[in-house]
């Protein structure tokens, strides 16, 4: 390689009021009982799938409430709301992420009162939303197997932030060049307490037990503690 | 659905400060006869294979430079740099898309005297950069079948301000519920100029027909004009 250079922006005074703002959200959450899950991952990844997944299992348990983040659209909070379930579609006005006080509008406008979970699925985007703390008990991120098993090397933080990874689409590892093992141990080795469930909404696999892990979560949270 | 609400962020400063750097860095690349392409799309959506295929195709008529910008890791360099060409690894210090500034540092430490054509490899995200002008002669995005052929409905402004729009993959489209007409329709009913392209790094399908629109755009360059 003939070179190699790095940038770093000055970014710590707009984290550091964000980082405010969700401490903010994460005790108006708590007060209340309200678990939130922060859903990450790239366009496509299965964000959604993910959503209806958790609605399917957890949904006659548990109050839930959903939030779409997306640059722009609604297609996303029509099909959920398609479900019955609660839902507001939050329009970022072309960006690219979600941010604390973003995320308590959406909160204000959804209403949490009536509710014990609720996902936010922010924006598809693997980089930023990372950076951004939104207030959420849970962060859950999704890597698609056709987004290549080296992804932990290029987008760190976003495995290192989070809480759960799931790894979607595992029913088409054999189209595509995906070491499962090497995507996990890449995962694992940024962030050893990281909870790796290979996932497939096309056959469901995987989801029962992911879906168990978020019950224990949130039945940790009704019993007073925090759901991490 | 329950609600639906706007988030508009005021960002029209930073953007007008950035468009004014962009035509700084338009007019030297101009003045050095070097066209700049800006390499767009999510993680995984095949930007490095593109840059490879560009290389193997065009490396022998046209002096050609590759900027790799990740958030971190130097995976694409060294792939790049194995075939001889002139590459450098660009950090961009956690943030999410390449502005103007960080080009034109990314051009004068690449250095561009001896280059007809300077791909950048932005960052892996479909949203962010498509907001950030670099002063690039030709703006390629790339997506890819697993991500969906929904997604121009969900992150128009790529598709809007792209020249091409490579459809990748499309050797998994019999795996994938992805309706390329469809995809293409949503792409060119945002931007009727929109020039597009399937392709397959693994076949090898569409990149001859990309390359021949990509050297007729150099080839016009040469003459004196611009590429776009």
């Amino acid at each position: 390689m003939e070179n190699h250079f790095e940038i770093v922006e000055i970014k710590e005074q707009v984290l550091a009021d964000n980082d405010k703002a969700a401490e903010e959200n994460r005790r108006m959450l708590s007060e209340n009982g309200t678990v939130l899950l922060n859903l990450m991952g790239s366009p496509g990844a299965g964000k959604t799938s993910t959503v209806l997944e958790i609605v399917k299992r957890l949904g006659r348990k548990y109050r839930i409430g959903v939030m779409e983040a997306d640059a722009d659209g609604d297609t996303d909070a029509k099909t959920v709301a398609e479900t019955g379930t609660k839902v507001i579609q939050i329009h970022t006005g072309g960006l690219c992420h979600m941010d604390a006080d973003m995320t308590r509008r959406g909160l204000q406008a959804l209403g949490i009162r009536d509710l014990d979970l609720v996902i936010l699925e922010n924006v598809g985007n693997l980089v930023c939303p990372a950076e951004f703390e939104v207030g959420a008990d849970l962060r859950v991120m999704i890597l698609s197997v056709p987004e290549g098993d080296d992804k932990p090397l290029k987008y760190p933080l976003m495995f290192q932030i989070s809480d759960c990874l799931l790894i979607s689409k595992t029913d088409t590892k054999a189209v595509f060049d995906f070491d499962e093992a090497s995507a996990s141990a890449r995962a694992l080795k940024l962030n050893p307490g990281l909870s790796v469930f290979p996932v497939s909404a096309r056959t469901g696999e995987g989801y029962e037990a992911f879906c168990r892990f978020l019950d224990e979560r949130l039945q940790a949270a009704r019993k007073g503690g925090s759901a991490t």
